[in-house]
C-alpha cells in the first residue's frame, strides 16, 4: 500500500474514468530474439482484440489423460480438503483447483509446451515465469457465472503486478459451448484500464473466488466498452486453445446444459513484471493465487513425450 | 385438488418418471376447417421441435409503438403499484408486467393479428382464447434468468389447466442475442410430462415469478431430454415471433449485456381447454396470471389498422 506514483490507481473511494492504458500490447515486434509462431496478422489481431482462439489446437489424444487425472483428483481426500481446491458447496464436486502445475507433474509439462510457450514469449517480449495456474470447472445444470471483470485490476490491486505484461493460455478440456457457460470477452477492452471503486477487504479472496464484489467495472464503462467492441464467447471442441491479454475484460454466465464444463488456465507473466507489494490490499494472496517463489524462467524441453509426432509448425 | 383421474399428476411426494404425453401436438391436422398459413412442413417442425421461430415476423416500424407504449407505462405510477406489474427492486424498472391485453388497446389488438391467430388456430384445432400475456424485462447487466420448467406444469398444477392445447406467442421488442439472455428450448421436449416432485406453497405465484422453486424438472430428466434433443436459443432482430408449445422445456439464462431484452407473450389457450380447479394448488392464481373471466373466442377484425399493405401471407 506504499507505491507512490500507482500507474493504475483502482480499488478507489471515489468513481475514476477508464484510461488508456500505458504499457504496449504485443510487448515485443520486430525483435528478432523474440521471434515466434505468430504471424503479422495473428500478432495485430491480438493488438486489436487482446485474444486469439485456436479452435482444436490440442488433439482429443493430448487432452484426455488430463481429463483422466482431474477426476482422479476429486479421489485424493487430502488434496481435496486443501485451500488449493474450492470444491462446490452443494455436490462437493471440484470447482476450482489452484497451482495445478505444482500438484501434478503432467500439468507442469503443459506449461512449457513449446507451442504456447514460443507465443507467450512473443507476445511479451520476453522469458516468462507461472504466475498462476487453476482449473475452472461448471458441472452441468449448476457451475455458476462469474462478473465482467479484468484480471490485470485484481492481479494489480492485490498481488502488486506493476505492470499489463501477462497472458492467460486457457486449454478447454471439455468442449465449449453457446450453453454451458463459455468464457466471454469485449474485443478491444484490453486498450483501456477501469478504475474500480471501493475498498479491498482483509482476506477477500475467500470471497471473491466465488463471487466478485470488489474490483468490478462500472455498467457505465461495461457498456461503453461493450456497445463499441461487442461481445465474443469462443466456442469449440476439447483441446481448443484461449490465449488473452491480461486486461481484456471478460465474464461468464452459468451453465444451463447437461454438459460440463472444464477450462484449464495458466498465467503466464513476464520475468521483468514480478509481484511488488500490493497496490490496493492490505496483504498479499497466498502462493497458490499469485505465485511469488518460483518466478525462475520457464524452458522448453526436449524431452516433451506428449509432442512426439506434433511437431511445432507456425499457426497461420 | 379434487380431480380424480388426472392424467398429468405434478407436485409429487416421490418422484415419478417422464412419460410420454397423452395428448396430441397438432390437433387438427387435415381438418380443412382450421387450415391455416402453416405448410406441412412447417407443421411437421412443430411436432417435432415443438416451437417455430421467425425471423422478423414484424418490421420495426410495426414494433416500435409497442415498444415506446411500454416505456410510457414506467411513468403511470398506479399501475406500477399494481399487482400486475413486477418492477426490479433494485432499479425500479419493469421486470414484467401481466395483462398487457387488458392494460392497452394496442396490445389488446395484437393479441388478434390474423397471421398469428391463424397459425394458433391451426395448431390447437379450435377458437381460441387469452389465458396469460405478459411482458418480460431484462435490463442490461441485470436481467436474472429462469430455470427450466414446462409451462403447462404450472398451469396444470396452479391454474387447473386439464390439457396440453395451448400455445404462446413471443414476440421480440428488442433484438435478442447470444449474450442478453434469449429464451433457450429443449426441442422435442414437449414430448414428455416429466412430474415434479414437491408440494405448491399457499401463494406460490408470489414468489415463483422471482424465482421458481416448485415445478422444477430433475437434473437427471432435464439432462437426459437435452442430450436427446439439444438446446437452441433463437436469435433474430425486433419483430421476431417464436410460437412455441405449452409442454415445451425452456429457460433463459442472464442478460450479461449491455443490451436490454424485452420480449412480449401471448398465451393461446382452445376454448375446449378453459380452466377447471388447479390440480396441486390449494386456490387458483390471480385472474392476470391464469385468466379465467375473458374466455370468449377471438375474432380477427377487418378493422386492423396496422396491417395495412402487411397482406396476410401464408408462410413458407
Amino acid at each position: 500500500m506504499s507505491h507512490q506514483n500507482d500507474l493504475y490507481p483502482t480499488r478507489l473511494q471515489e468513481p475514476k474514468a477508464p484510461f488508456q492504458r500505458l504499457d504496449p500490447i504485443v510487448h515485443a515486434r520486430n525483435e528478432r530474439r523474440w521471434d515466434g509462431p505468430l504471424d503479422e496478422v495473428a500478432l495485430s489481431r491480438y493488438e486489436r482484440d487482446g485474444f486469439l482462439w485456436f479452435e482444436g489446437f490440442f488433439s482429443w489424444d493430448r487432452i484426455a489423460p488430463f481429463f483422466d487425472e482431474l477426476r482422479q483428483m476429486e479421489n485424493d481426500s487430502e488434496l481435496m480438503r486443501s485451500d488449493k481446491v474450492i470444491s462446490d458447496p452443494k455436490s462437493g464436486a471440484i470447482r476450482s483447483v489452484f497451482a495445478m502445475h505444482e500438484i501434478s507433474e503432467r500439468f507442469d509439462r503443459l506449461t512449457r509446451d513449446p507451442r504456447i510457450l514460443g507465443m507467450v514469449r512473443q507476445l511479451l517480449g520476453s522469458e516468462v515465469y507461472i504466475h498462476q495456474s487453476r482449473i475452472n470447472d461448471k458441472f452441468g445444470f449448476e457451475g455458476s457465472g462469474f462478473q465482467w471483470h479484468s484480471d490485470f485490476e485484481t492481479w494489480h490491486a492485490e498481488d502488486g503486478m506493476p505492470r499489463m505484461r501477462a497472458i492467460s493460455a486457457s486449454i478447454m478440456l471439455t468442449d465449449n459451448n453457446e450453453f454451458n457457460g463459455p468464457l466471454m470477452l469485449i474485443p478491444g477492452s484490453h486498450h483501456y484500464f477501469v478504475p474500480c471503486v471501493g475498498e479491498t477487504p482483509e482476506k477477500n479472496w475467500d470471497n471473491s473466488l466465488q463471487r466478485q464484489e470488489v474490483g468490478v467495472p462500472s455498467q457505465d464503462a461495461l457498456a461503453d466498452l461493450a456497445k463499441r467492441g461487442g461481445i465474443q464467447a469462443p466456442k469449440g471442441p476439447a483441446g481448443s486453445l484461449l490465449l488473452f491479454e491480461c486486461n481484456v475484460l471478460h465474464a461468464s454466465n452459468e451453465n444451463m446444459s447437461p454438459w460440463p464444463r472444464s477450462n484449464l488456465f495458466f498465467v503466464y507473466n513476464s520475468v521483468d513484471n514480478r509481484l511488488q507489494e500490493p497496490y490496493a490490499a492490505p496483504f498479499p494472496r497466498p502462493e497458490h493465487l499469485g505465485n511469488r517463489e518460483n518466478t525462475w524462467a520457464l524452458g522448453m524441453h526436449d524431452d516433451f513425450p506428449e509432442l512426439a509426432g506434433q511437431g511445432v509448425a507456425p499457426l497461420h
